[in-house]
């Protein structure tokens, strides 16, 4: 098939170069969305008398005809083309033939990719917005699910103190909430209008960019015709988006790997999401899990990948460009995959509610709370640390829970110890009594729950 | 000096675990901050009563001593504290005495470091923005100070077209605007108060966050007690926003080191940012420009990095974390040292006119005027393309300009060629004519430099 | 299609599960290897007595039909299969029944796998070092056509002195054959055996390691089963030695990219490596150099990637581990078609020996020739360089070159200046002249050009 | 204080240019081999005539005592000089006069620092490889302590089935001699003598470098003098292999968080190496090796950044090379520091004996001996999958172990058990039947550590 530059060269390109150049095979995704420039990029034209109505009309129905075929999947790709653009630029010669040749006015594929791009990152954008929102649903069902489930807590690992279970599931839902707005951020810096801009310097045909904005749905056109053709940066922040994702669900999955031992043992992950062993028949293994855990890996590379593409490329276009493709894809599907995969396990995982309900037995995580019961009665939060350092210790060494200690024992840490201290060492009473903002206290939580119900299922 | 932490042990910290996990070397840089978080803190816990009103003042008043003190170089970091909050918290121990252990209520370090944090964030968000918009207007003026310049445009690092200069001096100022919008949306999504979400769970103390949040700034108070203090996505953010200034700047300083090649030859950099070779006494040397597009290298690596050190951490608090603070710290002072030496650079650069304007005279520069000047005489733009491939591939290989074809010879290649053909073999012309949005066009780009003026100075 | 450890599960996995976790889209790639294995495990279970020998003979004979197939690319990989250990196992299953399910004994998939990629590896490292000496000699060929051909050598690409061109190529194979001789090392260091570590700790099967290992051309038994199955390192240094390659290779071809700038314009690249603008019809854009470029990113990414995934992995196998196939197998496939595309481009590039005659006549290029000559004199190298420095600050700014000075007004700037001095004023003295070891002299070079080309063709 | 350039330029360097490019702060820890580099220099230097002997040995008599006053810690850094070999001639020219200004004679900044960063190398990967031994020691006599403790082991994090602690210690021994011989590896690439390149292109003073060679202990002088100043090869392999040990050491670190969670509950960190909570009394955090796990995330961060920072740069050299000192040092620094911190914590850790020998009573760790059981019997491996499978199935859903099935029961699932299946229910009895080459059969297990313990204290 013939190349859109063919003229000036008085030489065919080597098959190995043509094999380490050509993108159709991944470009081949931009297809909808390259077709879907060109008709309003025929419109334009036509409307600014650049090209024939006629023409621009046997062009659009041109175009429409290719878009059905790659939306019901029928467009055969043609691996010797040498991308998405001269692919469909040859399917519309076919097809309408010579006014086909008038297409490719006021334009290059300088600025073309670029808009198919950002196009492609308008739709995608949307749909990882929609994952995350699916996966902060079933999370919150989750939570719901279990509202009243108490688990141990951990800093370092350890374990520390007692919270709702649904408490931590909301922590989940806020960093998701955050990366939601991330995209958000990042659409607002893609929706610029790139077409038009041509090679690099702008065209002398007198185009009209503003109508070619309306119709792609874009609310601004770039302002600067040699900054369009250079700047990656809506992909970049895209691919950055992405890997916060993946490395927020890193340390979701982390957690749940956790708890799916048998030594944490607070959940069961549903065996549709686990696999077995090809010789130890007793294992059922969080498989899925620990891929999520490593698509953060993928991510993180590719976020890499594309600052290393970038690094000190002159402007305007480098060739170097095309790679920053791969990466893109790569980054989105996978963060979407992911997202949709998390959201499946969320929606069938069980809480082993009789290990969480022994387990938030252990005294010494009400020990912060005996600390502030002092606190309240006037001990300094120093001297309540040293008294409680010195009591768990003693209990420690002694073997013995700290809800053994007599009152006359206690008396002995501190005079303002009362027998009302006892209540303390109950896993309830230390949810029910925190009553900061954001604590984990059952009232604040459900409200929170509800809130997000509300605005998840707005 | 004692640790906060120390009553439930009965052993010493190991020296090398001590020179492993203390963190004074970098996090002093954090005591401003942590003082006015305290002071915020303090005053919270006297209003709602947790502490003494007496009590409070006293550590105000300490620490309003410790912040003089630290404002004016005279806090001396002891090098033995473990980190800033313990080094401050003995400070105002040793001028205050007792009361000071009341400072230490209804919080964690957990909180408390995240709070320092969001507050260095925001201080140098402005930094940023500011160092920013100093470097957006050196580049103005520079464009402003060679606004009729025209000079070769680059694709594939061939020259391909002419500009004005000042055109692509308003490519990088859109760069960097985009840069100054991410930093906008990054300290949106910092503003959201940590304080009192204590280790991780909330307290049951009667706190005011709302109160704190206003004391400190902040428009919001975080939601979620575990989120707060696993969360570093505003450092992420911060990290991958300098990622992107400083691979931008790599790119400035590419484009910059080859103009200043003698091949190129397009621009002067001023000596005072230049060295010479210890055995060549001829070289002048765009050492400081190397090292600007070496630094995209640095930010590129510490992105890397944050993302690496979250990876798979179960929430809540790992120590880990702690590693957060030298990648931020050395991402924003790289990309604020960068932003300020270009500014100077681009302040003190001259432009070679005279070989600027020798090289803008090839007349290749000038075949997609001469094809448009087809188009618009209604060839498509295929045919005109090969029209002009022809043209140059015959010109070449006779080793003669364009402009010297007859108008004769030029019929023979399209018949529509008539006399003023010969008019577009001028680099003025090229830019004159060009008309659309972004363009190059004279006029375009100078309301341009003038709507940024506004801008900038605003 | 069955799965390897069904057996305990009692529901099936989800399809998404299914879809997430299935690997043989990518690691079908293993296939033959898997089969080798396979065969050399199948013959050591029935020497040692493990499976009757009858069993054995089909096993071998099965897996040898599936090998044919493999390697006549007649073998239809299943995408229904999770993995490709499942996909051969089925088929041999299908080709002999029952004898089949007795080859997975003494083995498990952990150890599989690591078998398959170790393989893998030992074939690709033999044709990356095919295909490095392979573009060394291209490169020695380009020298040795271009022997006497001299040019400019940049440091801060600025033109600091001449040198052979045949001496820049000579560079070029240093740096590749380093590249060499790590994956000499990184091929030792995965010469252990893997096979027999089973899941993690052995078996109580009287198995044959030693045997195995010879079978399958292993020098040495892996010596420890836990940590066979969770080492990864052979990929890491692999992927390491990849990107060390594909970086030197950006190198080069940033050199190539520049030489062939109008600018610098000291090659030509041929056209069927370089590809046109659709829009500009006089371009020929060194895109396949571009791409080389831009190649050193993506293994750059993966190398980080590879690190990320194996971050904070407990022992021993996690199903994380999976993701190292892709990285691996993209990788060592970008290293390997950049090195061939590079050495096309070799074979093919014209040095344009008028223009670099041209350049080299830049009489600055001879001033620490010069130096030397006073240095030779007695005068210190200090002495002689400020010397330097003021002759030549003073003929800039009169405008005139140094070889213009008289003897009389260079002896003004040092009285052991002679007439002979004025010899040094020519590229081919100022090649010949330099002695040292490696130095750009001509003999010498023409012996590294002789001794090279017998290491290369040995 | 002067620079080594200063004759060219008639314009003093602007102090920010100054600010951004000295690197004394970080290069000053090159002083000491820079003063080596020098006086093997002058010796040349003299031994060939180059410089008069007298000169020679005022300036090897001035530098020796430069050293002197380096190892002792005597050596003021001047923070204005622009770098440490600026810093250390000016020493030198301070200390003995007019002489000092010839040392600077054939050779050049740029091999004069590859030299100094070679020697630096050398030193260093010794001071690895004996961090990694000295680690080795304290696993070995960790392991050593603990031969006959079982504990789980881990796929999938799942608790697979029982193996000797010494046996997984091996595993982290096989580890950390590939990083050994991955430094020896990285030792012999550097072992190429650079100094004499001089610019890039060598010199015509008659210098003898192999003598240099000799001189400073390298066995091999460079072969190509616009190879050397380019090169950074050495660096990023050290890089890369302090990256694979601190990969490989956040994976120990894992495993002893893991193990130290009141959870898993194997083994006590001491508390010299934990922290507390400055509001949880009660916690004992594993922070170090916390640290150990995040520092991998410096050292990939850097691996990453060395790459960026070479990627696309121009033959030769360039000043963005300055910055692979930091990214080397800090990688060096780390990788040292970690290695040493692990090895206390090894010395002083405690295994929980109690506890393991409580856990490794799960019957499910046995079923790969059962089936093995019936592999010896002549069932395939495939049928004794399923039939385990079943049995362990069925076994969950009564809530009875495997080892309460009868003779009977059993029979029902296989013909060809016998009362003799019942002793494989049983921790000592499944590591001790493990027969294969690598298992963790104890006979085994006490030879690799007879061997080890000879190899490491050879």
């Amino acid at each position: 098939m013939s190349k859109l530059w063919g003229g000036r060269f008085n030489k065919k390109s080597d098959w190995l170069a043509d094999q380490f150049t050509f993108s159709i095979s991944y470009d081949h995704r931009l297809a909808k969305y390259d077709v879907i420039g060109s008709i309003a990029h025929a419109r334009m034209l036509s409307k600014q008398g650049i090209i024939p109505k006629g023409d621009s009309a046997k062009i659009v129905a041109g175009l429409k005809k290719i878009l059905l075929q790659i939306e019901t999947d029928k467009f055969k790709f043609d691996p010797k083309a040498e991308d998405i653009h001269t692919d469909i630029q040859n399917r519309l010669k076919f097809f309408i033939g010579k006014p086909a040749d008038k297409l490719h006015t006021a334009r290059s594929r300088n600025d073309q990719v670029v808009l198919d791009m950002k196009l492609y990152c308008r739709d995608e954008i949307a749909k990882l917005v929609a994952a995350i929102t699916y996966l902060q649903k079933e999370i919150l069902e989750f939570a719901n699910k279990n509202k009243d489930v108490i688990i141990p807590a951990y800093t370092h690992l350890q374990a520390a103190q007692v919270v709702l279970l649904s408490h931590h599931m909301l922590a989940y839902i806020e960093m998701l909430e955050r990366d939601k707005t991330r995209l958000f951020d990042c659409a607002n810096r893609t929706d610029f209008m790139p077409l038009g801009s041509c090679a690099l310097s702008g065209t002398s045909l007198k185009t009209d960019r503003v109508y070619l904005a309306s119709l792609l749905g874009f609310s601004q056109v770039a302002a600067n015709s040699m900054d369009v053709v250079s700047d990656r940066d809506f992909i970049v922040e895209l691919i950055g988006d992405c890997a916060m994702i993946t490395t927020h669900l890193s340390r979701v999955a982390e957690d749940l790997i956790l708890w799916a031992t048998k030594e944490f043992d607070l959940v069961d992950i549903d065996s549709s999401f686990c696999t077995g062993s090809s010789i130890m028949p007793h294992k059922k293994n969080p498989d899925v899990l620990e891929l999520v855990r490593g698509s953060s890996a993928k991510v993180t590379g590719l976020l890499a990948q594309i600052h290393v593409l970038l690094k000190g490329l002159p402007l305007t276009y480098n060739r170097d460009l095309q790679l920053d493709k791969p990466a893109l894809f790569d980054s989105v599907d996978t963060a979407k995959n992911v997202l949709l995969v998390l959201s499946k396990i969320f929606a069938s995982m069980e809480v082993k509610k009789g290990n969480a309900a022994q387990r938030v037995l252990d005294e010494s995580f009400f020990t912060v709370d005996v600390m502030d019961y002092l606190v309240k009665k006037g001990v300094s939060n120093r001297d309540a640390h040293d008294i409680l350092g010195k009591m768990v210790r003693e209990c420690l060494d002694q073997g013995r829970p700290l809800s053994s200690l007599s009152l006359g024992e206690l008396k002995q840490y501190s005079l303002l110890f009362g027998a009302d201290v006892k209540k303390l060492f109950n896993p309830q009473m230390s949810v029910k009594i925190k009553s900061s903002l954001g604590s984990t206290n059952p009232n604040l939580v459900a409200q929170q729950l509800n809130q997000w119900s509300k605005k998840l299922n707005a």
